[in-house]
């Protein structure tokens, strides 16, 4: 009743990583560290299906059309239903959609976050992935949504990054409404567009600032206002300072004042409870359109060529059901890119490869059932151990452990005398009496550690 | 620079279950007990990506292929690379590849948990699911694998089913050599052959006996036959007494000899270690066929037409690269079919729809921060809670907390006397003064509680 399956080559696919035992132990504890932060911010755990009809996911423009990965079934579906399926490529989608479905059933403001996998079939390269996970904080509420909200979320994702090993971040924000005040003011909304200055300002850490005035020009600002609008993106303190460096540019517009007060609340905040975490920096801008109020961007020192780790903002309007819209605002924690960044450059590891904190040594296959007994004791008092998968030489049990990094071997009976059992520190060689019921795993070592290599 | 989305229907997709946060609440609980426990025993996790090449996936026979999702660019590929990618049905044939992929970077015997999701595109029905969560551990060798493991897979079963709250459970267990050794001896191998032996008496269940047997009449069994095969299947103990019944029989065969052994080992170490939750049930066989040895099955007792909620077995070979062959034992939990159980019969829920343990009100919207202040201490030991969402009248800000189920409301300054903060416990309505670097919180307020509702 045997069937064999036929030898084969396999090969990893590119864009989709998957870790060895030791690196996803350091993915578990961010995600661990992600989930419990935000859970002690008061936001509830949603999950969505993985999957959303094509026609809403389409919406999002015309970049996000040529990544959806399409699903159906291979043997063809029972109707047409199914040919109309794709996977999500961000969480935003499937929430707003989720809050429509439920909003009957849903608490407002709602607070929740989301850790999932989201999908894109972009062309894969360095911190860029085509399977990945997010993990994403939302405020939604129905009609107005407070603005102090915009102020809450960095100092969420200050508390989340502060909690991480990965040393210095920055968390930069802008309001869309100071830009869009401001280009008003100086005219460049007729001469150029407001959302297309934006699209252009966006490339200045890619291309600089020269590239950035050709470009305004082109698009038919005058060499003045384009100096203007640089003049604008260049401001970045974390302080209040910036109220000022942008009245000094001589500007005025209603909308200008209110997104420099809206901007002003939110680094305040900063400055009170995530000191030098966060900065107002004026050429911050987000792709999307969707973004009305803060936005925000994170990078962490150092490794600012790999762009924002955690980006968000404010939109007016998540989701509409025609009598109801439901502004929120929102920020999302690039978890692949991180990991890709630590990870792919050896800057992190595990201290070991397992949960095993011991690994309980078997005299012989006879007494295999003593061994079990350890472990049955040690993990009623939340110790995680395996029991040796062989009554090899001691030597060789050892080199199991070692191989793991278990630090701890548990020899029953091994005290010649008095028949106790032993526990051996392989680091060190300490091999001491010890008792199942009593043994205290030191702290440090009871679950595995995520260890800073550089 | 608004864009508001259309307002839409939005519809659930049937097999595609979401829930809500206090049902998620829930579903967080079962998969941070069932990785707890797998890490106690000391299982290293694994996650692989959600898909594989169709060809790999659709190795497992004609019934697979059908039910496969295929996953392609929505714009076409850069090649046909794409067009070959299928969702993973289980967790085993992508941990298979992974074996192979990484045989030369793991240490051997593989200790691994995986918790992912999984997708088939079945017609949905109760307790069945078009995406849906496994909870899966193996133990995977190279060449050789000890039989003691496959004693091991119940007993980390049963130490996961005793921590959740679903009552009494039983795992049946079987070994695929004593119906194999059985037919052989009866000559039911050249009648009707093994594996179509297996395919009608794994029906018994559903058919009952008397359709059992006309089912094997018509294929080739004489009555006799038939009648042995029934007998066999009949034998279901809570002890050793099934390998005397099976004696009792009559039926000689090597096979049938070491299946008895190997399966007395696994019903011994159940009485030691998991007593009641282990029985030794013969007509237990298991669908697919790569199976070699033991076979498991868990059933909820009261529940027993859903089926296993927990299945799996032993097989000889996992993967094979040509040169060594990979055999391991592996069981998998059925996350979202116990859940569907639990939740859609309303026998669980959640005691809030969040994890704050703590509203802290807003006296008026200029005095935020002082709020702000007290839920910063209160999370730095470890106490979740939010803020207000706003400055309303108090009865307001409690109704808040009681729609979302938080026990507890924390009032600055409330102590009219001497401006002491006050805490109030919304459920006995008992308020007292408290300080945010001192107040404990109870330990069954901590965290939401799952509660059993029958």
């Amino acid at each position: 009743m045997t069937t064999t399956p036929r030898a084969d080559r396999v090969t990893p696919i590119s864009g989709f990583p998957e870790y060895l035992p030791a690196d996803r132990i350091v993915e578990q504890r961010f995600l661990d560290v992600i989930r419990e932060t935000f859970e002690l911010h008061g936001f509830s755990s949603v999950e969505t299906r993985s999957i959303e009809p094509v026609d809403r996911l389409s919406r999002q423009g015309e970049d996000a059309d040529k990544e959806i990965y399409a699903v159906s079934r291979l043997a063809g579906g029972d109707g047409d239903e199914e040919a109309r399926w794709g996977l999500h490529f961000d969480l935003t989608v499937p929430f707003a959609r989720y809050v429509l479905e439920n909003a009957g059933r849903l608490s407002f403001p709602f607070r929740r976050y989301q850790i999932q996998k989201a999908w894109r079939g972009e062309r894969p390269q360095e911190g860029r992935y085509r399977e990945f996970t997010q993990a994403d904080i939302d405020v939604v509420d129905v009609g107005e949504l407070a603005g102090h909200f915009e102020a809450e979320m960095p100092l969420v994702v200050a508390d989340v990054f502060s909690r991480f090993p990965v040393g210095e971040f920055v968390i930069q924000v802008n309001n869309r409404k100071i830009p869009e005040g401001f280009y008003r003011a100086i005219g460049l909304d007729t001469a150029v567009g407001l959302t297309e200055t934006l699209r252009i300002v966006d490339k200045l850490d890619k291309v600089g600032p020269a590239t950035v005035t050709s470009m305004l020009v082109e698009a038919g600002a005058s060499a003045e206002q384009a100096e203007r609008c640089l003049a604008l993106a260049a401001i970045r303190t974390d302080d209040l300072s910036f109220v000022d460096r942008v009245r000094g540019l001589g500007v005025e517009h209603p909308t200008l004042d209110e997104g420099l007060l809206a901007l002003a609340d939110v680094v305040r905040a900063g400055m009170a409870y995530a000191p030098g975490r966060i900065v107002a920096d004026l050429r911050v801008a987000r792709g999307l359109d969707y973004y009305t109020g803060t936005v925000y961007e994170t990078q962490l020192v150092g490794y600012e060529s790999w762009g924002s780790f955690c980006s968000g903002g404010r939109y007016d309007a998540l989701a509409s059901d025609g009598r109801r819209t439901y502004p929120g605002v929102g920020i999302s924690i690039g978890v692949s890119r991180i990991l890709g960044l630590l990870l792919g450059k050896g800057l992190l590891s595990a201290s070991r490869s397992t949960p095993s904190a011991v690994l309980v040594a078997v005299n012989d296959e006879q007494d295999r059932a003593r061994s079990t007994d350890v472990a049955g004791t040690l993990r009623s008092r939340g110790i995680p151990c395996e029991v040796a998968p062989k009554a090899d030489r001691f030597g060789r049990q050892i080199r199991y452990a070692e191989r793991r990094g278990i630090p701890y071997v548990w020899f029953p009976g091994a005290n010649r005398e008095t028949r106790a059992d032993q526990v051996k520190d392989i680091r060190s060689g300490d091999q001491l009496d010890a008792d199942a019921l009593r043994w205290e795993c030191p702290p440090q070592d009871l679950h595995p550690a995520v260890i800073r290599t550089s």
